[in-house]
């Protein structure tokens, strides 16, 4: 029987809200051991650096943003990581505000910074083999006409220096649990809205952007299916891939976050695969599906997919 | 020296605010051997659903609620360990509506649908030597006319199906803690109307509920001994059987929740005792107690509360 | 190379916020080895009591206020691992209120019993070799002039029983984090006032508290290296030495609280280091940095910080 399975997934090193799991070399190493087990073969790293904390030595950030010089260079690890398990890795590119709903925010210079960025990290890391993609970094749920448009002119400048390597994006969806609102008289997905903005969204990145993952977990499970239906008809009208982002995370949990009941998680790759989409991506495995995350409860998690994987739940 | 225990312990598998183990058969059996080892004999299921998620799979809910056939087959799984184990199974009535607070539940309704839910759980399980009663799930603190209502009509059906099986509830007391509201202006119990309340509410369901498990976590420490007094009178007049819900997780910790310390779960349960209550059911052993926790201070928990049994804290 | 080290750290097990471990002497004796071999000399038990939940069984607070007999003596436990590794360990004073911002709260009367305590416990735990110290428990970020009076009284109390024993707070700073509050509108530390009062603060407390620890947690990391200056600008003027208080716990994440990421604490240590302070202490080891820890992410900063030791991130 076919199952979709999960073959990729977000490295949250320099993370927002996600607390660090101090891994070095040696953690990491075992990390991706875990990962390849169970057939991830594309690692995303979320964004190469938010604010002044950087996951690699940047020295433009750091010369002209005021960045902290990183311990570890993350990006060199992981880029050795992947393609010590045959594994491909797609860069993503950098995030200058936490807080991006923020008025006074130019998007015209930090696209410009994000394409110097871009430059450089390639000048850097290009010549690793396993360095087969970008992951553009800011996610929209909605209509958002500067960031599409970075979307563009910073996809295409990736596309131009790499050699035409693949784009992801991952979006989210304005759902019951987007902003972590879980109550009653939180507003559920508006589908027609929903429906307009990434057609018209879908239609100005088409040719830039290669894949939209979009994010599972905002909507309440009753209107996954039907989201899913849409986002997959949009995507095959403009010639996108769609893998869903099957978060592995609980929304529904009264702390941020804790591994997700896998029953959600099956349920979520269920609706996945029955309107026809292939792979997901997740984030993230180190934190809620590793058999090494902090939380015991991902562990419990890795051996279910595992059961998943040979057949257990067919 | 005589000590109170902790013989009963809640099951959480669909849960509201607490998360999952992601535990299989073999991880539960473990845990049921490491509850069989400090003296537990009773495991109580909290509910067989919440909406649309199941802990068994009723082919009543999925059919006419739309609910997820789950997984796994938690009732069964459980009342073949209680029974490997020599414990007794309660099991948790259906919950429709995780915030029932809200005014537009119609509660004939969802009595008679409970009732319909009972009746196929029997017809299902009822053949296990360990299914030995049951729960009402509905939790209240103060008198709530409706509910009572399906205590006593929910419960009677539940004992005639079932010859009389023993029923037990769990509800809440209207203190300090009772909404996660600890600031110095949150209100203290109201000794007198609980009183009231719960002398009222006791009369309506003596000879249907046969075990009340009040919660112990929603006072303040210093009211604990009064309202346990109060609780362990009515229940005596009343002729029901008065246990105390010690519960294992610590309400006074900035998130939701942490196994509590030990010195505040001994100080819970010596009140109890002090009162003549006998038996403690925890909510829950798993999550809080158990050397199997997610929580690696729940390992230690298990340890002092070994130490206890053992006389320790004399 | 010089590298800045943390050599000591808080004992927090009668907490307000921290979730507890539930160890027993056994596993507290594994964690004061675990300290040890990271060089750490000195512990300091954050305080004694907190409201009715006490770290040794006061006679004077189980009668006077009624608090609560604690299963276990905390203060002889750590006194007597304290000498079993040749460790100091600082005895912290009373905290009669958990909201000291209450305004009903009667200083004098307060002051007048935190040094009776204070006595009790000299009567009891003096003649321990490894009683090296005091801490004076309340934390204050700006002026306040009753706090500061008792650092005085009570501080000069302590003194005089013991031998003149040295005296250590751990002030806050009023900065963006100082009270959880991480939105951009909130407020950042106002340099000026900080050093305004802190000036005020230590001309008054100078001869009486000999260390001052600030917390370097409430601020953005932007703004550490100006106030780490101020800070030890104005302990050298006024004769105090001056630690750093480097939270090993993380203040940007989403729940309170998980240990802080690497990149941050070196970060913070770095910073104090560079403005010629010697000395951390943390708040602290056991939770967020111990190979010990409930939390996994501690183990990996535990390793680090050994890597650290080692010359690897020089």
């Amino acid at each position: 029987m076919k199952r979709i399975q999960i073959r990729a997934t977000f490295l949250d090193e320099v993370s927002t809200d996600i607390p660090h799991h101090n891994w070095g070399y040696e953690e990491w190493d075992q990390d991706f051991q875990a990962m390849k087990a169970i057939g991830i073969d594309t690692v995303v790293m979320i964004r190469c650096g938010l604010e002044k904390f950087l996951a690699y030595p940047s020295e433009l950030l750091i010369k002209e943003r005021g960045a902290y010089r990183p311990p570890v260079d993350w990006v060199e690890m992981f880029l050795e990581l992947a393609g010590k398990y045959g594994m491909r890795f797609f860069f993503g590119t950098y995030v200058g505000q936490r807080w991006w709903g923020d008025k006074r925010i130019d998007f015209a210079t930090e696209c410009a910074l994000d394409k110097r960025i871009v430059a450089e990290a390639w000048e850097r890391y290009g010549n690793y083999p396993a360095f087969q993609g970008w992951y553009l970094s800011k996610e929209i749920a909605t209509y958002h006409a500067e960031i599409v448009d970075e979307f563009v002119e910073l996809g295409q400048y990736c596309k131009k220096i790499s050699g035409n390597l693949p784009i992801l994006i991952s979006p989210g969806m304005l759902g019951r649990k987007a902003w972590y609102n879980n109550e009653p008289e939180a507003h559920d997905l508006d589908f027609e809205k929903h429906l307009r903005d990434w057609d018209m969204i879908m239609g100005k990145i088409s040719g830039t952007v290669d894949i939209v993952a979009f994010q599972d977990g905002h909507l309440i499970y009753e209107e996954l299916p039907q989201a899913l239906q849409i986002n997959k008809a949009l995507a095959d009208k403009h010639g996108i891939e769609c893998w869903t982002n099957s978060e592995s995370f609980d929304r529904d949990m009264p702390f941020r976050f804790p591994p997700i009941k896998w029953e959600k998680l099956l349920l979520k790759l269920r609706a996945a695969q029955s309107v026809g989409v292939e792979r997901a991506i997740t984030f993230e495995f180190s934190h809620f599906m590793s058999p090494n995350s902090m939380w015991q409860s991902a562990h419990g998690l890795y051996k279910r997919y595992q059961e998943y994987l040979a057949g257990k739940f067919d």
